[in-house]
């Protein structure tokens, strides 16, 4: 496993570690998961989110069950089925336990051997994550230079919602790629970072990201995008995915869909990055049929932040008596979307040309 | 003065109370001004906000401030100009300050006697607004009563962002005004509250004030109402206004120009509820000449909340280092507003419907 920015390696003892992303971007702490439960609490209680990362995780959370049954093939299948469950969203999960648990039948091996196996191929899983992050960075940071050549621009605003960085994606990650792409190529480059409510990933991941890889960026309200591109303030907006449907319809971050309203009401660029693992393409239409999870409305009531002592505290800011609703996601009907960015180059946001470009792995 | 909820009173020393709408719902603390310096500050920390209370608040700081220079009129002049410029965007407090002085100059009254005067007059703008929101409340309701019959409905579910409640407009509010009203006539109705980053206006406010009168209600981050819209779970979207060009595009909280977007993809209903002082006639095209204020960075890096002791504090949510922008507002366009609900009724957005039912006032 290699990398300039990783959010998760392994330890001496092959143990996996994680950065625990719900104290960045005021602490930097690691977690150390040792067994394929505490590999689905850190899934389930937020210390890993993002597509990827869990994709891995829940990858590595296949090796960690391996390796604590010894490589009996029943509670195997069991823990993954455990692992495949704990987010109901994210269809790289279920593709990383997939190919994990394949992996495993078709290797007819047992005890150390299997577990042997299975580290390597959450490793590939892992390199393989990097490798597509970089394709996408490339073939991304080639449209930022094509419209900023087509409209004679000289610095370039992009607007991202939520963190589809390397704190999401293990390496560059996926909507951040093509800026740390852009900014590697020495394009001068601006990020409009929603805060992304309830969790605030964007404030707390993609401002603490950015600030580390010396990208400028300003951090706003998930109100202010829809002004700043009514006022021509925004080149582009590209975001992560957690499903992309067949026909374009793409699941991500709940607000992701206003963001894509804005842009089209102002004729601005719209994109989804992902890698080919993010599609779904057995179901055929997102809007209707993306299942939304319903997250705790403690999320939104309560909040971490820095109290004057300037320790991280969670803090009540919505009154006890209302009731608060907590939807995680939103899809993005295909026709807001201007291109799927993905691995294999840009595609369009419909059934036909998803077909065409991905057949191999329909 | 008189009204179920007041947002702001005199006291016995004919002082102005108000209550601090930066510590609610938390805590209800009232603060007595005393002074022009006073309601000016006031207005700029956010003690008060809301077009029509700022407007109220407006109008009594000409009286205090004719009853502290005991009716100089250049002083006051000057006193009253700098309430004029206390806040950019709304348009009321312009409006007020103008009513009250040209109240003063026409009387050619002096001391004691032009602050009786004045006193008088600020009373009368505050219960002339609470008519105002009466005609809006009833207007309104008849709109919910016309859309579920026709629908079909049995309940109904309004989205609102900030507040535009008694707390914003003295009594009743311009957009809670028809749902206060739709409660007493007993229809079952149910209020998705926007928390309205950054400063929580609708979870701390709207919220309170829905709770207080018993209304089913349910606290949302920003992001989420394109999802409840896509997903035939709002029937209306209203919201109040800060100030309305003469072409009906409409200037309210940031992030409104967002939910508008989202209602006209889904073909719901969007309403902005203001009385005729809210309009600013002069502005031909308010998407291209409203001015938008832009506010502290510190409101969207600190946020008020309850630690684990119930003790009320500011808290850090966003690192020191990234820069943050706070745009208070922002514009939304009259193709998505189905109609402006003011005190003489509903009125197109459109420069044509607006002159007509307020020619009077052009």
């Amino acid at each position: 496993m290699q990398g300039t920015y990783r959010a998760l390696w392994l330890d001496d003892n092959k143990n996996l570690v994680v950065l625990d992303q719900r104290v960045l971007p005021f602490e930097e702490k690691e977690v150390v998961l040792t067994t394929a439960e505490e590999s689905i609490e850190a899934i389930k209680n937020m210390t890993v989110r993002g597509a990827g990362v869990i994709g891995n995780v829940a990858a590595f959370g296949v090796y960690l069950a391996c390796r604590q049954t010894n490589g009996t093939m029943e509670t195997l299948a069991q823990l993954a089925e455990e692992i495949r469950e704990s987010r109901p969203t994210a269809v790289n999960l279920m593709w990383a336990v997939d190919r994990m648990m394949n992996c495993a039948m078709a290797s007819k091996l047992q005890g150390e051997e299997l577990t042997k196996l299975l580290l390597a191929e959450a490793i590939k899983i892992s390199d393989e994550d990097c490798e597509r992050s970089e394709k996408i960075a490339e073939y991304g940071a080639d449209i930022i230079e094509e419209i900023m050549l087509s409209r004679g621009l000289e610095s370039f605003n992009v607007l991202t919602h939520c963190n589809a960085g390397w704190l999401a994606i293990v390496d560059k990650g996926t909507a951040l790629a093509p800026i740390y792409e852009a900014k590697k190529r020495g394009i001068n480059i601006h990020v409009w970072v929603d805060e992304t409510r309830p969790r605030n990933q964007g404030a707390n991941l993609t401002a603490w990201e950015l600030l580390q890889a010396g990208i400028e960026h300003t951090v706003i309200a998930d109100n202010t995008g829809g002004h700043l591109m009514q006022n021509h303030q925004v080149d582009m907006v590209i975001t992560g995915a957690d499903r992309v449907a067949r026909n374009g319809d793409s699941a991500n971050k709940i607000g992701t869909y206003l963001k894509a309203l804005a842009a089209k009401d102002n004729n601005i660029p719209f994109y989804i990055a992902l890698p080919a693992s993010t599609f779904d393409f057995e179901t055929l239409n997102g809007v209707e049929d993306i299942p939304i999870e319903i997250r705790s409305e403690r999320e939104l009531k309560f909040m971490r932040g820095l109290d004057k002592e300037g320790n991280i505290q969670e803090f009540q800011i919505i009154q006890s008596e209302s009731t608060a609703l907590n939807y995680g996601f939103d899809v993005t009907p295909a026709r807001l979307i201007t291109g799927l960015l993905t691995e294999r180059g840009l595609c369009e946001a419909n059934t036909q040309a998803i077909t065409a470009m991905f057949k191999d792995l329909i």
